[in-house]
């Protein structure tokens, strides 16, 4: 297989941005990523969204994106529900790889507030399993709400414990210029927050919102000596039962397992060789379980590391969401996979300011499809 | 890139089939493929499907079916209107040409006859621009209504000069025991049918149904003197604006000329070396302007093909619609173009007795999304 680097970084803030249809927003990201790349032209266009036939009565969003951009070439979008991001940026490693194309221009795009807040949580529920959870009338964040009740249940913690994940991503947040909730919180804030679907309340979850991020996808050999190429090492992808209850270990993320051991085998690497890992915070139990299913934490020690100050971008042993995660940067669904890579690249160009992590040179990343039913992970590198 | 062979097929009559989940659909025509191939294992799942997340309240759909085939490895939707069937099966062709990995399981499959029709209107619209063309109130029928009057002013066409085209399809689904409605029709039945929206009849148009098609694709090294194996020769893919009135020349398609042109290219053949051609007939003014678009007719003189028969199995110059087409078969949106191909593999295999191509050795296929809006063509050919 090619080896492969991303020579272009886009994003639009996180925001609820009522003046830009989802053609606009996935275009604004589209065309910083190509500035950014000093190339004007790539060979095909691969979406990553997840609810714009729901929301915006829009399908075919590949074309309708090309459209827009001016491209007349391949154009599909792909999707795995939250983690739909990262599954276009898989696609397009593999488009790229094969020799059929030399460059894939990936975006990842979402807009969720021109919807009803009732009409988004339907839509987001369609991540579960139509038949046999969403027919029990549980939503998205209440599944999660059984995953982390039980998780505290069997190993012992409280909620309070739990914060760290919070505070980390806000504090972090507060130096992103694109993030949704760019402030830090206190842990008084974190505990008083209102409750959501217990024991997740409102300072555990993410929030959704408008975006678009996109990378520049083209062979290494085209890149070499450019200082701003970033190396795509490793790329894994797995899949679960969609059904949490199908589970015979539901408080184990066996997809986020067998995507990073595949990740891992790939790139020639353990997980002691990552500086950092931008993972798929959506709910603050989940970064624990990511954490643990990668190799940072053994089962039901997640929250330790966060405890002991090991998740900040100063000093800690594995920092996590350095630049808000889906917490604080937020998390516009199907965006949010490319996010997290767009964020590797800046970490790995040391372009991180105040959140930047010392020599990083090895950076990892993992999107969340469903309550862990779809997870991708890709390793990148400082070539 | 290394070269790659269709080994397994599987599909399921398109049909109302109330008793069947999409989920259950998709793995019959899975399984059967994996029978069809002698082989138990694959690497990777690509779903084409456009609809599940309006008609079935189901996204993540790459993992729904993963779930119920009992598959744990990487499985995504790929989404491109009603052209999704083909754009996941290019996909898969990528996966496994990158040499990422070895084998790509491939299924189209839609869902559609438990939403009521009204509804199924609603959501085959969201293929359409939603900004600039659902706005006016068109519908997908009256978008394609408006080409064909348009197309019938401008060459000189009376309606039915376009009737061999839909005679040709049904009296080719009378020999295919999976089709959607296998009979055949007189000139008089076309002509009487009752008018959707003008100048397009009931006798015009494809009919939706509920169907899955799949098929094993592998490297051809791998499959070496396997006579049922069958070589994908070339892949092309393309879009267009989706508005139809944003094109320059509305009576040609571009997409289909750009995708067949890079196909023919790759394969290293033109359109006079193809034997059959399983083109996207969903209203029979696309057969006139896909065979326009591909080399086989003049601009504007696409219907003089069908009149002079040249579009028969048997003896025809370019047989087309050769197991009913979309008009017949059906025409399972996501799935179509799944079946193209599924149904290509059989006439080069020699498997359609009544309908068969005598010496068929390349076929070609083409699956339409948006009116024109993304295209995609593969070449198929004996090994």
């Amino acid at each position: 297989m090619r080896e492969i680097a991303i020579i272009g970084i886009g994003q639009t803030k996180v925001h609820e941005h009522w003046g830009l249809s989802i053609r606009e927003l996935a275009t604004d990201a589209i065309f910083t990523a190509q500035k950014d790349s000093g190339r004007k032209n790539f060979d095909a266009l691969f979406v990553g969204n997840m609810l714009s036939g729901l929301i915006d009565q829009q399908n075919n969003l590949g074309a309708v994106i090309a459209d827009w951009v001016g491209f007349k070439g391949e154009a599909v979008k792909i999707e795995t529900a939250c983690s739909s991001g990262a599954s276009a940026f898989r696609a397009g490693i593999m488009a790229v790889a094969s020799g059929e194309i030399d460059s894939a221009m990936v975006v990842g795009v979402e807009k969720m507030t021109d919807a009803a807040p009732t009409d988004v949580t339907s839509a987001l529920a369609t991540a579960a399993d139509s038949d046999w959870e969403l027919e029990q009338g549980v939503s998205f964040v209440g599944l999660n709400a059984l995953i982390m009740r039980r998780y505290i249940h069997e190993f012992g913690w409280k909620h309070e414990d739990f914060a760290p994940f919070s505070l980390n991503s806000h504090a972090n947040a507060a130096h992103n210029p694109n993030a949704r909730l760019p402030f830090a919180i206190s842990p008084k804030q974190y505990t008083n927050s209102a409750m959501i679907s217990a024991p997740i309340n409102l300072m555990d979850a993410s929030p959704t919102g408008d975006g678009a991020a996109a990378t520049l996808i083209v062979p290494l050999d085209s890149v070499r000596g450019n200082k701003r190429a970033i190396q795509i090492l490793g790329s894994g992808a797995a899949t679960d039962t969609l059904s949490v209850h199908s589970r015979k270990k539901p408080l184990f993320l066996q997809a986020a397992y067998l995507a990073a051991k595949r990740a891992y085998t790939q790139a020639g690497i353990t997980y002691e060789d990552v500086d950092f890992f931008e993972l798929h915070d959506a709910f603050s139990i989940m970064s624990a379980l990511s954490l643990e299913a990668c190799g940072f934490a053994v089962q039901g020690q997640g929250p330790r590391l966060g405890l002991d100050n090991e998740i900040t971008p100063k000093g800690g042993r594995i920092p996590i969401c350095t630049r808000g995660g889906l917490k604080a940067r937020g998390h516009p669904v199907g965006a949010t996979g490319m996010y997290q890579l767009v964020e590797a690249v800046q970490q790995l160009r040391g372009e991180c300011g105040e959140t930047q992590v010392e020599n990083a040179k090895i950076g990892m990343t993992q999107n969340i499809g469903g309550s862990g039913a779809s997870i991708i992970t890709h390793i990148l590198k400082v070539p």
